[in-house]
């Protein structure tokens, strides 16, 4: 840590546990994100091979820990197998209260499983999800997917869980005070969508229909279809980790494939390529506005502590993007304002002693 | 029909049943597309409302059948309580050999259930899937997705038998000689996708390793994801219809969203202004060679008849193109080819006899 002035005010910041190993340009790569972070006053403790990084950046402190498991084909076991791996020792060191949040990159399946060996599963939480915001042309706010891909498949009170924790989610962190939530359905009738998504509607109109006391935590918009997920019609759109990461790698390929058209388009002929030089600027600026490593990847939710898990291909700015966000999920209490709306809700499950009264 | 000297030669053409309630337009702009069709030298049989159509061509016959169950909230009971529906008696007419294709729009339920009704499903199939062959840029032949909405779920020897009938599609009607074939997942590795997905794909990988006799139908890709899908990765993909159907509307939502951003781009200064209306007529032909309604709509496999189902919000070339379609279809019977290419593989689910040997 720097001795400078700021040295009191910094102890009593978050800190933020980084994996190092998992980014495909390699752990150098996540410890200049790091020294980027800590530049603009975020505690970085950071977990990779000390032989291979850089000069880190006061208010970087570097825990070696050159064991990686990102390149594991099984992960879950290689989690479990490798209690020394850099991504299982962020972990524990959120588990321990030396940080308040987790970013690690290199596959769903370890930070899953890392997440829940050691941060634990928050209580009355069947399954975490992956969370992400997505910026969308012409909204004024993202539209936050989740789950896109913690797990598979999800059972109907899983969905429901969804829906409660992305709406909690949406107003902590993107400060929409009753989230519109929406069940992605093939069809926009209550009895679309399989027997889950249909069970899934069911709970959720029943849970939404008794409440009483205060405003309900959010709007459930019913079923939305894949075009409504652009078209602004819901805040928040719920599915399982299957559906939810084809969504989301779908908007990330068309949006490019039909950005890459139009620069094609603009090679057809002299009058478009003039066309094209001049729209060059406005076009860039739509291409950054909708860049997923602008935006530092996905929130896990339903853990005791916060994890943020970005993409492995992503360069240092889409890591220090991240830690940003893991900081910035920790300073609005993502964790705790979650939890709290899901018990508000009803939406907890119920532990074993209270279900055996 | 007309008395003209082609009559002799038409009388021995397909015919397609086509019914004209479904479209959110209105059966006359059904009934123009039917026109249009027979100018290309299709015959049609009209199913709808003789009393709200305007005059037709010679090449369509219309049979009088006002009642309609396309806005119906149980398509599946509506078909069967009311034989006289116009959908009903379009497929009856395929079933009955008058017409050799059904064309009907306003809902999958609908025609799926008109469908497996009257035409009836084929000979060892588990369930008839809608599969639509999408233009993505920059790919020669377009790929085709299935199921994109005529069951939500699916079990894994449904996606087997998707694979192997979206390669005999991909070949009789794109003219691909040995199609790659992928399953839509949350992850390329085999293990990925959750219990059904990745049963399908062992059970794909036995089957064409048991395979000793000729050339494979399909070569296998694996697992896929939502970017491989417009990055030309697999010539069909595979999944079922919750995540086909939301995977071709985010295709639509978000081709659209983005195409709409980079007009407001280019109305934000008078530089990007002048760029844009250089750049239109490009953009005019790219929007129109990804227009879903170009394309006519998605196939209903599975069936012993062909039928394709249009999007009801099409207006009357996008009928057009349907009708087109269906003849095509015929033409180069998609239907034959896709069941002998079934029972080549071993993909035919086994008879109730054969099953009790």
């Amino acid at each position: 840590m720097g001795a400078d002035s700021a040295e009191s005010l910094m102890e009593s910041a978050p800190v933020v546990a980084v994996d190092a190993n998992g980014a495909d340009l390699g752990p150098a790569e996540v410890a200049a994100a790091a020294n980027a972070a800590a530049e603009q006053g975020v505690r970085v403790l950071l977990f990779g091979p000390a032989a291979q990084l850089p000069p880190l950046a006061p208010g970087v402190r570097l825990v070696d820990a050159p064991e990686s498991v990102a390149k594991s084909a099984d992960p879950v076991r290689a989690v479990r197998e490798h209690p020394n791996a850099s991504i299982v020792a962020a972990a524990r060191a959120v588990a321990g209260g030396q940080a308040q949040a987790l970013v690690c990159a290199g596959g769903t399946g370890a930070a899953l499983a890392a997440g829940l060996f050691n941060i634990k599963r928050a209580r009355g939480i069947h399954r975490p999800a992956l969370a992400l915001p997505l910026p969308i042309p012409g909204c004024p706010a993202p539209v936050t997917l989740l789950d896109v891909g913690a797990n598979a498949h999800a059972r109907p009170e899983h969905l429901v869980q969804f829906a409660f924790m992305g709406a909690a989610f949406a107003q902590a962190v993107l400060g929409i005070e009753q989230p519109r939530v929406g069940l992605l359905s093939n069809g926009e009738e209550a009895e679309r969508g399989g027997d889950i998504v249909v069970a899934a509607h069911a709970q959720l109109t029943a849970m939404l229909a008794e409440r009483s006391d205060g405003p309900a935590p959010l709007r459930f918009v019913g079923n939305v279809e894949g075009t409504d997920v652009t078209d602004g019609a819901a805040d928040v759109v719920v599915t399982d980790g299957l559906t939810g990461n084809v969504s989301l790698k779908l908007i990330e390929g068309v949006s490019s494939t039909v950005l890459s058209a139009i620069r094609d388009a603009a090679m057809q002929s002299a009058r478009a390529r003039v066309g094209g030089l001049l729209l060059r600027r406005s076009l860039r600026a739509f291409r950054a506005s909708i860049d997923p490593e602008s935006q530092g990847g996905a929130y896990l939710l339903g853990l005791r502590g916060l994890a943020v898990v970005p993409h492995g291909r992503f360069a240092s700015p889409g890591f220090t993007a991240a830690i940003l966000r893991a900081r910035r999920g920790v300073d609005t209490d993502v964790v705790g304002r979650t939890h709290a709306a899901l018990a508000a809700a009803g939406a907890l499950r119920a532990s074993p002693v209270r279900a055996s009264r």
